[in-house]
């Protein structure tokens, strides 16, 4: 297999979403052109990304929708599971736990860590809040693949380096701040204050108010 | 002031969160260096950027952490507060609420809508779950200016196009869907789906798993 850039497991994300939605309509068979849909893709560029994988549409049937989705779901890793600990157990850390979105991305959070006292022992889901002085042999323990980092961004170069000398293989970082680690190590940042602070600089150099559409106008 | 590029705006997003980190520890002056660092930014870059902004050091003492940090919220447009409506009341809705970040940014939840007649007369947080359908009159009776989009995929370009003609002036969308607004609505996404999935192919893709570092290795 060919070495796959950043923006092809983009494209490969997308194509799975997309399989998906059809998968739930009922479809067996989809086009380049519905897979190209609305992300700007050409089909010319679709039928490219699939023929690296081995999989060609044939002319004027296009592709098997449960072959190509179980095919992509294998390229992307999603056929299998990934154990996980959180660490952080205040309102990101919370947040995530009760939005469940890991487990249905094959993430199962097996152990949350924080370094408060006030909540070490606390109950976060159906976890109890454990000190991250027990990182290093509660990960070698119950064989912690990933890490998510949901602490201060203070603490969030201490903490992935911390799950590095625990062996963690990916960290996937919610702290607003860039993190350094190995190149084996995998990571992937999502950092939502960084985008509040986009939308507020976009929204405050708009000078003009949009017209409001009232009820009465569209009368 | 010259037109700001979204590069700019991550570095003033940065600098800021550097000023408010010296602030607490109760600096007043912070040198050009400092507010570079773990970025990869260049100390040149942060005085070309600041300079734009009409701000220059004192060779030798640095900036001023309180005027800096000032005139950076302003840019950035930290000192205001935005009304918010949040579409989509459901596990990534709700975790948004629970989170409360959105305060602490400027952005405040003042309306919930769902589609969902099980959900509409809810409580979320402190709100009442509104029907989807009274999107519009609701946005103009509580001058809303920012709707968060946290539905599932297939629905966050309707609910776009309907915050949109509702007069929104942002969006920011946390749905797995690339979605298209006018040139005069800001758009952000944060999309959680794709960043797992990219996680789970570099996790994929790396076949030799780390060497776990046990307690008896370090000690």
């Amino acid at each position: 297999m060919p070495r796959i850039s950043e923006s092809t497991v983009r494209r490969l994300s997308h194509y799975y979403r997309v399989l998906e939605e059809v998968a739930a309509e009922g479809k067996r068979m989809i086009s380049s052109r519905r897979l190209a849909e609305r992300e700007g893709i050409t089909s010319a560029q679709v039928r490219k990304d699939l023929s690296y994988f081995g999989s060609f549409g044939r002319r004027g049937l296009g592709y098997s929708v449960p072959h190509l989705r179980e095919e992509i779901g294998a390229i992307l890793g999603l056929d299998r599971r990934w154990r996980v600990a959180v660490v952080g157990a205040g309102n990101i850390g919370s947040a995530l736990l009760a939005y469940g979105g890991f487990a249905r991305q094959g993430f199962d959070v097996v152990a949350v860590f924080d370094q408060d006292a006030r909540r070490i022992g606390q109950r976060a889901g159906e976890l109890e809040v454990l000190d991250i002085g027990r990182l290093a042999e509660t990960a070698a323990e119950m064989s912690i693949e990933v890490g998510v980092i949901a602490t201060p961004a203070r603490s969030a170069q201490a903490v992935a380096d911390a799950l590095v000398a625990a062996g963690v293989r990916g960290i996937l970082n919610f702290a607003p701040r860039k993190l350094f680690v190995p190149d084996d190590v995998a990571l992937r940042s999502v950092d939502m204050t960084m985008e509040f602070e986009s939308l507020s600089f976009a929204l405050t150099q708009a000078r003009a108010p949009r017209r409001r559409r009232t009820p009465r106008d569209t009368a």
